[in-house]
This record gives structure tokens, sequence and C-alpha cells, in this order.
């Protein structure tokens, strides 16, 4: 078995690659869109007859009550080689607004060495990539350096409701030594980046009901409770204005300090001051006392008001008391606070905070876990070599502030590391309109990962 | 001259000027609208037509920078009688929604003892009751028992920005001994009600803008301040959450306070607990302590959100932090509050709340003057007089909460009283859709002037 054969055929196949991801993209797998049931199926299976023409051993669609799972193993390997879970997901987001696609969404094109159409980075084509480092290894050698199991699914962009409990149930079957999981960014072409860390987070939905309907608020203003009044004096008191941390009693109770290796490792990755100023375009940078930018938005837990809404705001003037007001509100939660525990305190809080005079309703819409795997775990540090071959380049070492749910769930239910290298680029417009994939990341991604079968099978995991 | 002769006439033409009230309510004066401008010309010039018919001396159009002004004078009675300005306006509210209407806005229709069309009751219908009993008089006696002005305006509904200036540069020409104001409710067809006082009020806009544009929630949560968060808390921070006082400094310097006879007539009037929980709906009544529920709404300061706005609020979940928020705030001032100084307190109070982490825009919007008239004047206490003798009934006297800004500059302007007595009902609606007037209250409305009219010439005011 050779890596260079490997390397070898993936160079030689990159039109035929890029042509299968191309077919894979024609599938309108929205998956927040019920009506798109049916192309959920078909990609299900078209993804199978890849696996099936690659040499998997075990493949199977798994019905879920949602979207279905494809599963595929290949344990060649033997039993005290390290086996690899490889996760990806094949549905997408929706493509509206379409008419601001330069070209239809779900008709992939090329232009200036991207690959365009929804779904090419996120993450059909970084899946595809791994798909195509697998086959490089099977069409050569007929054999993978580490047996590896592909778990693929199509419900990530509704936050994965079925893979969750599937993977507790199923933990035996997918019992591994680390996961792989390819859908996130490099800083740009020649800097790879490695993310150890997730946020999780809580959203939620306040409702302060008062009045019948709307009220002249010259009429009858200061005789009732104005519900939006009541609302920001409730968000207000979330959030220390000088501090900037969370009031939710027992909030950071649970929250992990991080050791001074860390912190230098945090300090020297892309969230810099000056790089945060200019991505956000914001007048100054604000955050809880005591941490840097780099710290606040990847280890340190937030507050904030995602939305809120009340009374008349159209144009001219119109003088009422309005009958209710809401606010969506988000948490982001860092290791190891649980976000079930949080949640029932910032419920409480709220209660204890409205006044009698009012109605309140809470409602907890999303919860999720924080995660971080351990930075100098193997597959992690293996996984570090293999971009260095690569990219020329060291990787850079990120947690970020972002939440990807499955991430908790794997890596608690398997009891291994997440490794998460990815091989967009911040400007793919992922979730946007002319959503893109730099082909350079493309075909360098399908060889990084080539490296890193290979150097996974050097040593035990 | 007759006071009898001239009830008589006004029972025997009450068709007559029914009808005359229907041609009035065919002009479309929506003063908001600038296309309806010649519309507003043509309303004046059917007025001064009424006015000379009547026998009026002095009758001239006078032209603003917006809607014209109907001018009349009959000052017959001698130097020695007093004299009253009689205010009205002839513009309407918009007839939006259209469709909502039984009958078309401006195609005036009787059903069940209602006149409805736009304007039936605010201000045509009331304004034309005036001018009917005015013509009582002329036509039976040839002259009027004191000497009256008649001071007709087109921009009401749009805050009378023309009529404020004109009052205070022409009060010579304006000299009266009192001010009468028919655009307003009775309590019910048999109950009276005085109104000798109403609140001011200050209209702004406090925008809070941060990033150049929304940022996600998780990747940039914690770095820099989220404007909703920082809106919330500056609005939190302009009512005290226990007592519901306003904490903008100062803001209680200027607030008069009620003598226990004031407070008695209040207190019997209608905001009582009862009827303002049945009539807005609220959970339960709230409001400044020490202050009871017809006081609050009447003699004492409110801040109120009028509106909110930021972020995401719409179907599903979207985890942004909003680069902007931005809501409506309006404060109900009460004598001797000025809202000038206010304007300027509450201006100060935000800036210094805001941080200088974010961008901050204050825009007061509209400011208008608190008037509270003795109502133991004279010209009141003859018109309680009238309305005794109309509806067999003693007048209930309240002060609104509601703000007609007008008033505070007749008052301080002509160094007069104004005398508030309306002929609507509750149930009008009034600046919606099927605006109505009550017949009874219309012809009643009428003789109540006459009575009026014949009191005042008893004796000095």
């Amino acid at each position: 078995m050779s890596k260079e054969q490997a390397l070898e055929y993936a160079r030689s196949q990159r039109e035929v690659f890029l042509n299968r991801v191309m077919e894979l993209m024609l599938f309108r797998t929205i998956s927040t869109d019920p009506r798109h049931h049916s192309d959920m199926g078909r990609a299900a299976h078209w993804l199978q007859e890849q696996l099936r023409m690659m040499g998997f051993q075990k493949i199977e669609i798994l019905e879920s009550s949602g979207e279905p799972f494809v599963y595929g193993e290949w344990l060649g390997a033997g039993r005290d080689a390290p086996t690899l879970l490889i996760y990806g997901h094949y549905d997408v987001q929706p493509a509206d607004p379409v008419e601001a696609w330069n070209s239809p969404p779900f008709d992939p094109q090329i232009r200036d060495n991207r690959l365009y159409g929804r779904g090419a980075s996120d993450d059909k084509g970084q899946l595809f990539a791994v798909l195509a480092a697998l086959e490089s290894y099977l069409k050569t050698s007929g054999r993978l350096p580490v047996n590896v199991k592909v778990l693929l699914e199509g419900e990530e962009e509704i936050s994965s409701p079925n893979l969750k409990p599937f993977i507790r149930e199923n933990a035996a079957m997918l019992a591994c030594d680390a996961v792989y999981l390819a859908d996130d960014v490099m800083l740009d072409p020649e800097t790879p980046l490695i993310t150890y860390g997730i946020r999780g987070g809580i959203y939620a939905e306040v409702i302060v009901r008062g009045p019948r309907h709307d009220l002249h608020s010259g009429v009858f203003g200061g005789s009732v409770d104005n519900p939006a009044n009541v609302l920001a004096r409730i968000l207000a008191q979330m959030q220390d204005a000088s501090t900037r941390r969370v009031l939710i009693p027992g909030f950071y109770d649970r929250v992990l300090e991080i050791d001074a290796a860390e912190r230098a490792i945090l300090n020297q990755g892309p969230m810099c001051d000056a790089e945060v100023l200019r991505l956000t375009g914001a007048p100054a940078l604000a955050g809880e006392t005591g941490y840097t930018t780099a710290e606040r938005v990847s280890v340190r837990p937030t507050f904030d008001i995602l939305g809120i809404e009340s009374g008349y705001t159209g144009p001219g003037r119109k003088g009422i008391i309005p009958s209710s007001a809401s606010a969506r509100i988000g948490l982001r939660l860092v290791p190891d606070q649980d976000p079930n525990d949080i949640a029932e305190r910032l419920d409480d809080l709220i209660r204890r905070l409205a006044p009698q005079t009012v109605d309140l309703d809470v409602r907890i819409l999303a919860k999720s876990h924080p995660a971080v795997i351990d930075y100098s775990a193997p597959a992690i540090e293996k996984a570090a070599e293999a971009c260095r071959a690569v990219y020329q380049n060291p990787p850079v070492y990120t947690r970020t502030g972002g939440t990807i749910p499955i991430t908790w769930d794997l890596q608690i239910s398997l009891d291994v590391p997440v490794v998460m290298v990815g091989f967009g680029l911040p400007d793919d417009n992922i979730h946007a309109p002319n959503e893109s994939l730099y082909l350079p990341n493309f075909y360098r991604g399908i060889e990084m990962v080539i490296h890193y079968l290979d150097l996974l099978a050097g040593q035990p995991l």
C-alpha cells in the first residue's frame, strides 16, 4: 500500500472527482423543507452507491424518523489498527433568495477556479473530498491504512434531531478511536485551521403580555405596566453593565479556566483585536473584564439579545402602550456548563424578575452542549502533521465561538476526540447566495486526508 | 333676542344642519397627505361661505405655509360683552384601511341613528354643531348673546404646525375672554364631560449602532457590544422598577401636586380602577407609588417605550448580534413641566448611560406642553350650567392623560381659559374605520352651545 500511489491517483482524478461533487449537488437536499424528503432519499442512495463502488464492506441506508443516514464500513486494516469514524452531512441550507444567485443554486458551475452552487462548501464538497481520499487508497492499493467507518446525515442544518439519539443508541456499532469531521474553514488557502473546541448554546424566547390590545399612551399611560418597559428591565438585568458578566445565579460555577499554554495558543489564533475590529466594523471592542478578545469569543460564555420587537416602529408617530413585547435571547456556553442546568436557571431568573402585573412566557427553543477536545491528542497531532505535509505551513489552533451541536454528542457518546479540519474559506458564502468552494482547497483537501490516513496508521491512538 | 327662539330654530332645522355636515364630510381633507391640498382649500371656502351666510362680519381665509385657516368675527354684542373664541378643525385622519368600512368613508350615510363617515365625530360634526348654534341665534334674533370669533384650522391631525406660531403672532386679533373647543367625548349620551387639563409630551427615538452588519452570535459573541443589550440597559434605567417613577434627574422638580378638592374631583371621574381594568384588559393595574389610577393617568408624568425593534424576530431561529437597535419612547408631562427642559434632561441622561463602544443617536421628534385650566373659572362654570340645562345631569370633570397640543398655546398665548366640552362618544371610532357620530348627541350639542352662549352673556368672564 502506498501513499504516493494514492496521491498520484487523486491528482489524476481531479476532474472526475469534481464531476461527482457536481452530481451530488444536483440533489435539492434542503432539510428544513419537508417537500424535499424524496430528494434526500435519492441523495442517500447516490452516496451509498459511491461507497459500494469504492469497495466499502458494509453499506446501509438507515432510516430515521426524519432523513436517512448513510453508513459504510471498511475494517480491513485489522483489529490492532486504529479506527476512524468519518462524519459529514449531505443536506444543505435553503437557497433563498434565489434571484440573488449568479447561477442557479442547484445547477453547479465552475467560474474563476471556484465551484458555485448550494452545498459546494457546506458540506457536499468537503465531505466528498474525504470520500475521494478513501477511494484513492482503495483503487490503488485495494485497502486503507486504517479501519474506517463513514456516517453521513441529512439533518445537520436543522440541528441533527435524529442523529443525537442514534449515536447514543449505536455507540457499539460506531466504536472508533477518533472522529474526523471536514465541515470548517481554513484561514486562507495556505493556512490550515484546527478547531478543537466549540461553544454550546441556549436559544430562548421571552414574551411579556399586558393589556388586551395596544393602548393610547396618553389616555392610559401610568395606569398599567407597559410590557416593553418590563421586558427591557428584565433583559437589562441579565448582564452587568460594566463587567459584561452574565448575571444568572450560578452561571459561572462550572466554567473552566484555561491554562497558560492554551491561553497562548488562543491568543495567537485568528481572533485577534485588529481582525475582529476589521471583520465586525464595530466602533470599539467590548467584552468581559479580564479576558482578551480571542478568549471572549472562545472560552467565555455570553448573553445576547438576538431580536426584540414591540409596539410601533413604522413611519410617523404612534403613541401606544404595546399589548405585548417579545425577545429572542441567546446564551453561548463553554465547558463544563450544562445547557439543561443553565436553561433552568435562566427560566428561574426571568420569572423572578417579572412583576405579577404582566403575563410572562419563557420558551427554551434550543439547547446544545459546549465541547473541547484535548488538542494534544494523537489524532489531532497527526492531523496537524498532515496539514504541514500538504500546505507547508503549520495549522493555527482555535476554539470557535460557534456551535456545532453534534461535536459534543460524538465526543461524549463515543468517548473519543473529534478532529475538525476543513477545506472551506471564510468567503465561501455558506448559508448565503452564491456559495462556492475554492477548487485548490478541494484538491489539497483530498491530499491532506490521504496524508492523515497514512499518519494515523503509524501508532495507536 | 331669545334663547327660546334659537332653540326652536335649532330643532326645526335638524335635517338641514345634518345635510350640511354631510356636505362638509364630502371633502377629503386628509391633512397628512399632500395630494389633498386642493380638497383642503375647497373645504375652507365652503366653511367661509357658511359663516357669510350666517351673518358673520369679517370672514377671511388666511393662508399658511400649510393648510389655510378660516377666520370669522361677529362683534356686535358690544365692547362690554364677553368675547368667545371658537376653535375647531376641518381636517381628518386618513381612512385606511378603506376596505374595513361598511360604507365609503367620504360618502356619509345615516344608519341606526348615527352619521357614518370620516370626520363625523372628529371634528366636522362637532364643529358644525357649534356653528349651527351660532346660526340659530343669528337667523332668529339677528345677533349673538356675546361677541364671537371663529378660528378653524386644517392641520390638527398633524399637530397644528402652523397654528401655534399663528396664535402667538396674532394674539391681538384673537383676543378673547375664553376659548371654546368641541372636540371631545361625553361619558355616555346622558353624561357630559368637562376636560380641564391635558398632559404634554415628548416623543423621541433612540438608535444604538454597533457592528457594520449583523454578526454571527457564536463566532463574535462576547467581542463587541450588542446594540440591543445596550439599548435595553439604557431604557431600563429610565424608570424605577418598584416605584415606577421616572429616573430622569430633575424630572419631578416642577410637577405640581394637586390639592384635596381636585383629588376628590379626579377620583370621582371616569378613570376609576374597575373601568381602567375593563377598558385595558390588563392582568393588573400598576403605576407610580402613592397615587390612584385616576391620578396616575391625569396629573402624574410617565415614561413609556412605544416601540422597539432590533435583530431577527421572524420564523425559525437566527443567531445574530444585531448591527443596530432602536426604540421610540414617550414621556407624558404634567404642569408645570417644561417639555424643552425635560427633552434636554432626557437627551443628557441617555448620552450618559450609553457606553463609548457604540454609536448613539437621540432624536426628539415632538414636544408639547401640558396644560391645566382653573375649573372654577366662570367660563367653565357656565359650561357646566349649560350641560345641566340640556342633559339634566351635572358634568363629570376630568383631566385627560392625552395631549391636545393646541390647548396650551391657546391658553398661554391668549391668557384665557380653554373650555373643552364635546359631543362625541367613546365608541365613535375616531381615527378608525366606521367613524360615526350619534345623532342625538349632535342635536343636543347644538342646544348645549345655545344655552352656553346665553349664560356667558350674563356676567363678565
